[in-house]
């Protein structure tokens, strides 16, 4: 730390959104000039939600100065630099769009969009404001987890050699149970469509970031469980106990998808989403095997990265368990000393830095748009091809 | 143990195959009786194989009493009880017809031919046989893992409730060095398959058993990442190193399979088989999600069952590392007290006790050939798929 | 949440010390109101260090609002409600006994004292400051990782049944290269002993609490393996790089500390603290084996509980991975959905909760001086027996 | 395979006891020249029992050609070779005494005596016999765990630096039921000691074997938990179930053994041996730290060996998962190809192999009775110092 934080020019957030995106973003702008070095000072200016007490209270809670519930009038106001999009996915457009042309940075919760065409907008409109100096971040957060860093710095670094398979899961099971209520996560006209979006689209990201390579099709299966719920109930977490006597109204998004694709650098994939994997709670499988090296990494493990080094004596050979909390490895040595493991919200404190600090250089902050936009277009591939027979779909 | 060895019937056996699978079958029949109370003592008549002096030394090596070079002749012979089939699988369908024939017992490895219309005939001599007292069984010993014959116990006692999801890999790398030399293996005219039914065959056939539920259909995708290999070369366990730099010759078969799939009772798969990825050595990975449990097991920790409750409180819930060396454990009565595992060939001596004890029985052993159809029909329908663009193809 | 902040009473702190502890502490005091609802809303006033200049930094990036180096005019302030005591081991005592004094709360980090004579003096003090309403706190953060706190609860719940054996072991790494450079906390005269208080205290406190027993007895053994060590270096994490060719001083504390012992519910145990286990950078690991159930915990693993419930069926039981991020685990509630862990900080985090909510309803919060003091007990005798060929010495 | 078994010398063995470790060694006498190359083809002949029927039906069941009730008779048969004593520890004196100087082979299951009077007269004998050409070996069988014979080898070669820490325990639950009958395993007139004999004498051998240190001096702690014990039962496994209503007779054994100890090379240790740590079946778990690396090993996964080597750069250190499997690890290439594991009686399989080798080749097998006799004679010091309050004593 060499520069006192109140000699830095700040950057005034504004966040629309106060539920769970809202209290990890929240955590991460208060969090992150106190462990890294920064060039702006983050101020948490204003927080926006539709109802106008709970916003007060998520205000005084999660720490902003000011509550509103016209994010119309907050993307304008002058005392706002940066506006942080953490509400579902179907709002995202219109919000983006308002905020990149009154000329505020746009950091944006994934999936990007309800759609491509929504995305391929977006994308254009933070490509042309690149040049106004105003930059468009898409929340990949999981980018930012140490030991994910650490795989993408390996396979840069050409330790797996030519990448060759790749396996990606996102399990969870937070709507085994046929009678957790319905929410908007499971409306497809607000979440654009399920497990595929909320988290495939995260181990869509992840992977195609650490290989390099780009997914150019897919075969596709999707598939609904549970078609209704309860229309009232309790929420905890994400599910939450239902009435399992009363009203049900439809599921009109996928609980589980499944698919498997090719990468335009030769590699094969096989990939999962699912809410419905009973004992997984926040399961992010990645394996990806090249033709030196290999790599597997479990969410539920998350400061460890499994690295197989094949050019290694084979009789030493072997996965080893790096517990990712060295001062070398990416973003640990701003935390604790060496086995003093981090948690999930960090990956949301790495996201501010990196953020912050790209606003700082004048340089697009990563994954932009166009990142979230290629995601986006194999999510709909993988949807059209589910709806014609799994038959092979370029992306 | 109640009945003196001495005082059994016999069983005489002919072994058609010495290599790889002869050693482990040979293993079984000699120490299946060490441990187990069998209804017939088996003897260790005759094996046969192509090369004279090979067979001759494989005889004295393995335990058998003579050696031939004519498995025409031997399959007829009349102190011959029972055929076990350990060639590759363009033999099969030929060997078991003539044992059958010739009124004897059968036992064939996996796959059980290299078609369907192979795979159709067989099991109609097999049916055929039933009638003259003469079964007939395919050789999926990873059934008799303990772990594994314990998954299927508690998916049938219903602790698992409804399957929803499974999950399964068969995971090798003996094919990842560019330069492994050319075998039987990687010749589609021999083995009909790669890694498909290689290894495919297997977690098809243990997912089929353990859930109880028939693949219906699926949409494949097969990749062959080394087109060509060395013609010469040293060869170990399953590979070996190549002349990298004489003669190649072309790869006809799959070096990775994937297929997504649909069973009859509803639930959803994601399958692989690969001989590609780097650290795996023999990684059978099966994942079965239920409404009410999971299990979760990986072959390169064989001894051990991931059984999650879903009945639990849920403070309690956690995949149970279930280590399936108690007393009352599928098979393990009989040998070492608790805590003491097991290894790889001792599936092959369960495959024996429970052959035996069918024969004695006068009952049909399991799998029989009509399962190993069912495996077989899966496999050409992932083909027929892989090749028509991944569409949906039925079984 | 249901009380705005803003309308809570303050509880105004000063921290004396900045340095690792400092900064963890910081993190608490500025995130506890943020996740969790407290009676009193801490502020942070004002942080003690030695150098002006350092201190002055620490306080703009820690996020305190005033610097100070002179804790005992920090001490007696009138805006002062609790001071937070982060320094070494031979200042606690100083400092303690000036704030109880001046009636303030206080937070003290562990171990209490460099010796039982102190934390003698410091519990009376403590003792006698209850009656004021005044409290005092040692900060054995450990007991507030979820997956421990979850342990003592089951041990307390019966789960497993009669308690007979204890092994703990706290694994370090950073000493284990010889020219790591000397720090105050290889001087005995600071840090009052090496492994054995740093880190052992911890598992002393944590398996008496889990228990709910007390050490009656220890057998000890001390170890130095590297005595002399550069004076001049550069600090990392805990460790660094020494100056290898330069100045060497001594080492004055113990390398590694292995005692048995016995507690007073009948059960024996085994210990282990160490800087020398070279590739275990935190391994907090703590087995109980009951005559019902049995525990075992890895902070390399730390959102982890495993359990054995050896009332369960046999074919059934195993050690169940509870994997401790559920709404209803100790503390978990607070932050985010199942399956998204928490990292090393949340302990402290956990810590200031629970101590400001003691605070808030006049208890004494746990652990107070006199649990501090037992575990300063059990060192002494450690030390003692150590020093008299490991004979069996009280507690 | 280069020499036909038949061509071989015969090894005629008589085997004495035929319980639990009498089914491990027929199975290794067995099977050891169907996967390696021996110099002596071992030859069943002769079974000793103290029941007539019992044994007759031993023979039967094990493959020995005979059954015998009078050890004396057969050690002095002039067709017995080797003697194979796998009795209780009360007998193992005299027999092997007898086939000595009958100038017989021995292999004698550990410990090698009662007493370290005992075991010094049988090394005394053993040495003598050695000029006759005549061997003995005592049967520490998990040094031929492939894991095992590999951590000595990265010792061996340097691999750890100098080893500084040794952490050993030997964890079994067979005796956490109170009600478990009585046998002689509980008897310290036949089994000389409780868990500190049986499973502590083989993480001592181990841990001095792998390391190359021998221990010089201890502080110990015993501890027997469960005092009296049905004499009536069931038995099942090692434990079972007894009659809790009827009569108990006393355990004269320790239930559970803690010492710390100091090794030669400066290393310090810590051991524990127990039959009450619920939830563990078999687990021998050692831990080996040196300057330049360390080991971890589980006995529950008996297939893997963990390896951190600390020479690596730091960013890609952590403990490597080395799957023991492949053909350069010992033992191995004479079994399956990679990825396939083995099992808990490969050890004595592996043993017999280097016995026969050891005799064929005129050399003295490993380990030899001195070895044992080291073994003893920490045993005894760690009696010495538990009956003297833990007081250190020397070995």
């Amino acid at each position: 730390m060499t520069t006192p934080t109140t000699s830095l020019a700040p950057l005034r957030v504004a966040m629309i959104g106060s539920a769970f995106m809202g209290a990890a973003h929240s955590h991460a702008w208060r969090s992150a000039h106190r462990f890294f070095d920064l060039p702006r000072l983050p101020v948490m200016q204003v927080v926006v939600g539709r109802n106008e007490a709970r916003t007060q209270q998520a205000a005084d809670q999660l720490g902003w100065a000011e509550a509103s519930t016209d994010w119309r009038a907050v993307v304008e106001r002058e005392d706002v630099d940066l506006v942080d999009i953490c509400t579902p996915g179907d709002t995202h457009h219109d919000i983006a769009l308002a905020a990149l042309a009154a000329g505020k940075h746009v950091l944006c919760e994934k999936p990007l969009a309800n759609s491509v065409a929504e995305a391929e907008e977006m994308t254009a409109a933070a490509d042309a404001a690149v040049a106004r100096g105003v930059y468009a971040m898409c929340g990949f957060t999981y980018r930012r987890v140490p030991a994910l860093s650490l795989a993408r710095e390996l396979v840069a670094e050409g330790r797996l050699g030519t990448i060759r398979q790749v396996r990606a899961q996102y399990l969870q099971d937070w709507l085994a149970d046929a009678d957790v209520p319905l929410t908007w996560r499971m409306d497809k006209s607000l979440a654009g469509s399920g497990a595929l979006g909320d988290t495939g689209a995260h181990v869509i990201d992840a992977t195609q970031w650490i290989t390099g390579q780009s997914i150019t099709g897919v075969s596709g299966l999707l598939e609904t469980f549970v078609t209704s719920r309860p229309v009232a109930g309790q929420a905890s977490g994400l599910g939450g106990v239902g009435d399992a006597t009363g009203e049900r109204g439809p599921v009109t998004v996928d609980d589980a998808a499944l698919f498997t694709a090719r990468f335009d650098g030769g590699a094969i994939g096989s990939f999962e989403a699912t809410r419905f994997a009973l004992g997984r709670k926040n399961a992010i499988r990645i394996e990806i095997n090249g033709t030196d090296g290999s790599l597997a990494f479990d969410f539920e493990d998350m400061n460890v990265l499994n690295f197989y080094d094949g050019t290694q004596p084979s009789r030493l050979q072997g996965f080893t368990r790096i517990y990712v909390t060295e001062p070398d490895h990416p973003y640990v040595g701003a935390w604790w000393p060496p086995g003093h493991g981090l948690g999930y919200e960090h990956g949301f404190t790495h996201q501010v830095v990196d953020l912050v600090r790209a606003i700082g250089a004048g340089e697009q902050p990563q994954p932009g748009f166009a990142d979230a936009l290629a995601v986006q277009r194999v999510l709909d591939a993988v949807e059209r091809s589910a709806a014609d027979r799994s038959t092979w779909t370029g992306v």
